[in-house]
C-alpha cells in the first residue's frame, strides 16, 4: 500500500491511499485534474525531456493547459497562470544548450528569495516546468495518445472513474494581473 | 480512504480519516465548524469565484461569518477577524480588474513578510479570501440553499451528525485590535 | 478514526490513533499530563476566554500549573516557565480591552522574531497563553471541578487509565534562568 | 497503537508502528542504537536531570558514548561529535544556577542561527543535551543498571530483538575536525 | 510494520508501507532506482565510509552513477549532477583529515545558504557525500557484490522484482550548466 499527500484545490492537505506502486501515476491525475497537488514545485521548475512537451499530461502535477483570450498556450498551476515560451538552442563557446519550452511567470511580490529567477534588467520571473533534452517518457503522455488534449476537455466524455469532488473551480479571468511575463 | 489533516481548535495536528473522496467536503464542513483548519491559508488569500460570495460555506475553510456591534460582516478564522470590503471593477489602460469582494485585516507585528500586502501609506494587511471572475461552484455554497446563513447559526437544530467536541469556542470580544483595517 | 500528532517531553515525533472525535479532548488530557504537546503555540499565544482562567485544565496542551518557591503562580510548558500575570481592562478612547490574564515569559536569545512582543523599552517577551473576554467552554476545565487542581497534582491517585511512560519529568530547578519577567 | 517518525541512519523518513504507549521507550532505544532519531533537538538542546547523567541511555535520542583517543567523554549524534564538560554551581548575587554537565561542540558555518549560543569572544557552540537539577528520571537510565555502557557496547551479546538493519555505522575518525570545542 | 515517506521523481510526496524493519534497505534501493529520495541530503552531505566508495549502491538514496562524455564520474541526484573528486589526506599541524572522496557541484543562484560551502575565492560549492575513514558497511554496498555497477545498468536484465512506474526519466542532457565545478 503507498499513500500519497495531496494539496487540494480549497488548500487541505489529504493523503490518498494508493493500492500500488503501478496505480501511482492513475492516481495523480485523477487528482490533479481537480487541481490537487503533491509535493512543491522544484526550485527553478520541473525539469522534463522536450520530447514530452507537446502531449505533457498537466494533470500529473495538477495543472491543466489553456488558451488565453489573445490565442497564447498558458498553464494554469494554483492558481497562477504560466505563459508557454520556447528557447532556442544556445551554441556559443561559453555555453552549450539545447534548445527547450519553458513555462513561466512573472515574480510576484510574495514570491519568496529562491524560487526568483533573474532575467534581463531587474525583471524576476518563476519557472513551472522546462522541457529540454532527455529522452521521452511515455508515461508522462495524456493516456490514449491524444497530440493536443487542451481544447477538447470541455468537451471530454464523463470521465467513467468516480469524480471525487464535482469539478475543478474555473479559472478566475485576473490571471493576467499577476502574468506580466 | 483518504486522510485529511486538520490544525484543530486548540492548535492540535489532528487527521481524520474520510472514506471516499466525495465525502470530504463533508468532513471538512463538519470539523470547519469547530474552527478546525486544513493547511494554510495561501499566499494573497484563498481565491474564489465572485458568484459564491453571497452564499459561501466559510465552515469549508474554519471559518466563520459573523456581524459586529458596528454591523460590519466580518469573518473569524483562527482567532482573527476579517472585514469584508467591496472592490470596484478596475478599467484602466494599465489594468482591467472585473469587481470582487475581499475578506482582509490590518497586518500584526507577527505576521510573517510573505502574507503581509502594501496598502496606501505604510499600511500593510492581510488577505483571507478573494471573491473574483469565475464561474460559481455550487459545490462550495452553504448547504440546503441558505442565502445568509450566518444568523441562523446559533439557532440551527443540532446536527444528527456526531460533534466530536461540545461546540466551537466563542470569539474573544477584542478582536478589533487587531482589524484596525 | 482520528490520529493525533504529539511531541513527546523526549522531543520524539509521535501520532496516536484515537478511536472518535469525542474521545479526542481525553487524549489529549492523558499524553499531555505527560508533557507532549500538539502543534505549535498560536503567534501571539494561545487565547482563552477569560471565565476558563480559573480551573484551565493545562494539560490539554501539555503544559502544567506549578507554584515556585516565592509563591507565584507559574505554568511550566516544554520546559519553559511562563509567570501569570493579571492585565486591568482598558477603555480609553484609543483602546477598548476587557479584563485578561495572561501567562508570559522573558524572550530568550535562541526565540525565533515572530514570537517575541515588544514591551516597555527594550524588553521582549513571549506569550504562551492569554485569557480575555468570550464565553466559558466547560470542555477545556479540569475534569470534576477541581477549582484549582495544581496543587493536588502531587497527592493526586495514580489514575486508573494506563499511563504510557512511567512519568513526567520533574521540572528542573532552574527555569527562574529564562524568566526574568 | 501509536506511530513514531524516525529520520534514519541514512536520512530518511520511516515511521514505526507502536503497538502500545508503554513500548515507546523501548522502541526508541532500539533504532535510536542504530543512529535513528526522531524530532530535533531542542533549542538550547534536551534537558535532563543531572542525577540522570551518570547512566543516561543515550540510545533514547539516537546518540551513543565514545571515548576519544585523548580519552575524554564523547557523545555521537547524527554523525557529529559532542564532548562532556562538567558546570560548577554559580551562586553570585545575580544568578544562582546548580551544577551542570554539559555536552557540546563547536558551531559550524552550517548551523542554523537559533541554535548557536555564544561563549566568549567570538566562539560559538551548540548543545545536545544539559544536566541539570531535577529528579532522576529512572527510565532514561540503560536497562539492567549498567553504570557505564558505553565501553561494553562493542562486546554486548547481540540483542534477541531483531535488528532491523545490520549494523550503526562506525564513527568517522574525522569529529575532531568539527569539534574545536 | 514500518512506513516510509520518499518524494517522487515528480515530487510528490508519497508514503510506502513497509512489512519489516529488515525489508527497508531493499525498497529504499527498489524506489531509489526511480530516483525517489527520502529525507534531505544532510547539511554538508551524507557521510559514509571511504570503504564504501568503489561499490556504494547510490539507489540507497535515490542517486545513480553516470559517466559523462569527457569520461568523468558524475552521481545524479534529484536532476542534479554531481562530480567525483579524490581529497589527498591532510597531515598538518594544525589539521589531520585521511583520504577522502567528495561528490559535489557548483552552488547554484537559489540554493539556501546554509548547504553552500566556501571554497577559494568567491566560488560556493554544495555537497551530495562524502566517503571518508569509517568502517565498511556491507549494507551500503550493491548487492551481488558488482565492483562497478554503473556502466552495466543500461544492460542490466529486468528486475524480478515489479517495477512501479515504468523507468526513470532519462538524464536532461545540459546538467553541465549546473555543474562547473
Amino acid at each position: 500500500m503507498l499513500h500519497i499527500e495531496f494539496v487540494t484545490d480549497l488548500g487541505a492537505h489529504v493523503t490518498v491511499d494508493v493500492e500500488s506502486a503501478d496505480k501511482l501515476l492513475d492516481v495523480q491525475r485523477q487528482y490533479g485534474r481537480l487541481g490537487w497537488t503533491s509535493g512543491n514545485v522544484p526550485t527553478g521548475g520541473y525539469q522534463f525531456p522536450l520530447d514530452n512537451e507537446q502531449d505533457f499530461d498537466w494533470s500529473l502535477i495538477g495543472a491543466r493547459k489553456w488558451t488565453n483570450p489573445e490565442g497564447e498556450e498558458m498553464v494554469m498551476h494554483r492558481g497562477l497562470a504560466y505563459r508557454r515560451r520556447e528557447l532556442e538552442a544556445v551554441d556559443s563557446r561559453k555555453m552549450k544548450l539545447p534548445a527547450a519550452v519553458k513555462y513561466s511567470r512573472g515574480a510576484r511580490g510574495t514570491d519568496p528569495e529562491h524560487v526568483r529567477e533573474k532575467a534581463d534588467g531587474e525583471f524576476e520571473y518563476v519557472t513551472l516546468a522546462i522541457f529540454r533534452g532527455g529522452k521521452r517518457q511515455d508515461r508522462y503522455a495524456v493516456p490514449g495518445g491524444r497530440a493536443a488534449p487542451a481544447p477538447q476537455q470541455a468537451a471530454r466524455p464523463a470521465p467513467s472513474r468516480p469524480q471525487p469532488v464535482a469539478a475543478r473551480a474555473a479559472p478566475v479571468a485576473v490571471e493576467e494581473e499577476e502574468t506580466p511575463f
